[in-house]
């Protein structure tokens, strides 16, 4: 099992600009883990993987998240939420994944949340800044990517929490969980 | 005991500025309680004693909170959370203010809360907008306070987000559950 089976199962499951997405995801995930330091296969597997779900059925991934007793917040909070990290159970099921940083990443993509590996924080900025995302903003983040992790992480988690508030969606605790954390230095918690 | 009694020990405990602003938020409730048709002696209560620790201890007041059994969540976020929950322990103790809605007013002043009866929504919007507070927006907020008690609220929590993120300061769970609870008719749930 490798890239090539993972591509075939995830073009199934979703529409062309979600696959064009994720290869860009990809791109940029590998060239991430390399500047920084991870591991370039690992940021592979995780970017392709990481929107398998982004499609399924919403009842049927809450039923996941009761099976394998995941985080029960997340029932009631729709596919934006639930597919991350039910994309971390069909890796395991149907690819045999086991590398807890590379399941990590995908669970956490959407949210990020509270001490985030470097993977978990790479695949969170290449999901954002992949080539094929268009906001405004974008470019200004994309130009810090190589410059300091953290810095493109925590820009990249004040942008995307600012949007949600501007457009009145609610905020899915996880997510300032992992904001306050990295707020948390210049707290001095 | 009455307003003077309450007017006079809050006097000793704060500068000036401060008390100067307590009289503009007692102003800004009672009109806002009369528009809403709130109690107008509970919300000058409220308003006068809101901030009556402000400038207490932190350590005597994270003292309280482990004391009486507070959101043991208060403990490491200094006085800005600290003082509304334990304002509302001083109500009590000095005052023998026992009307839990006027308690619950005081103690949600800075982070609000889910499900804020009137009274807890007119003392955050009034202690926001009381017209000593100048900043960015205000004056756009201070237009919709007798329109819509709760979109003026909605409004209100939102710009404090934004700019708690936008300085990069941590922000407080229950204020999310706040914004979120906020949202939720439009999330259904």
């Amino acid at each position: 099992m490798g890239r090539l089976d993972y591509l075939a199962y995830i073009k199934e499951r979703m529409p062309q600009k979600r696959y064009m997405h994720t290869l860009g995801v990809e791109e940029t995930a590998m060239k991430l883990a390399k500047h920084y330091g991870a591991s370039v296969e690992a940021a592979q597997t995780a970017a392709i993987l990481h929107d398998v779900a982004k499609y399924a059925d919403v009842a049927w991934m809450e039923q996941i998240v009761r099976d394998e007793q995941l985080d029960m917040r997340l029932i009631g909070w729709g596919s934006e939420l639930l597919h991350g990290p039910v994309a971390a159970v069909i890796a395991t099921r149907e690819f045999g994944i086991t590398d807890e940083d590379v399941l990590n990443a995908m669970r956490y993509h959407t949210t990020g949340r509270a001490n985030m590996s470097n993977l978990e924080k790479i695949l969170y900025v290449a999901d954002m800044l992949e080539p094929n995302r268009q906001f405004p903003g974008v470019d200004e983040l994309r130009e810090m990517m190589y410059d300091d992790l953290n810095d493109v992480l925590e820009a990249c988690v004040k942008h995307s929490l600012t949007h949600l508030i501007a457009s009145g969606i609610a905020v899915f605790p996880q997510s300032i969980e992992c904001y306050n954390d990295l707020m948390s230095s210049e707290r001095n918690l």
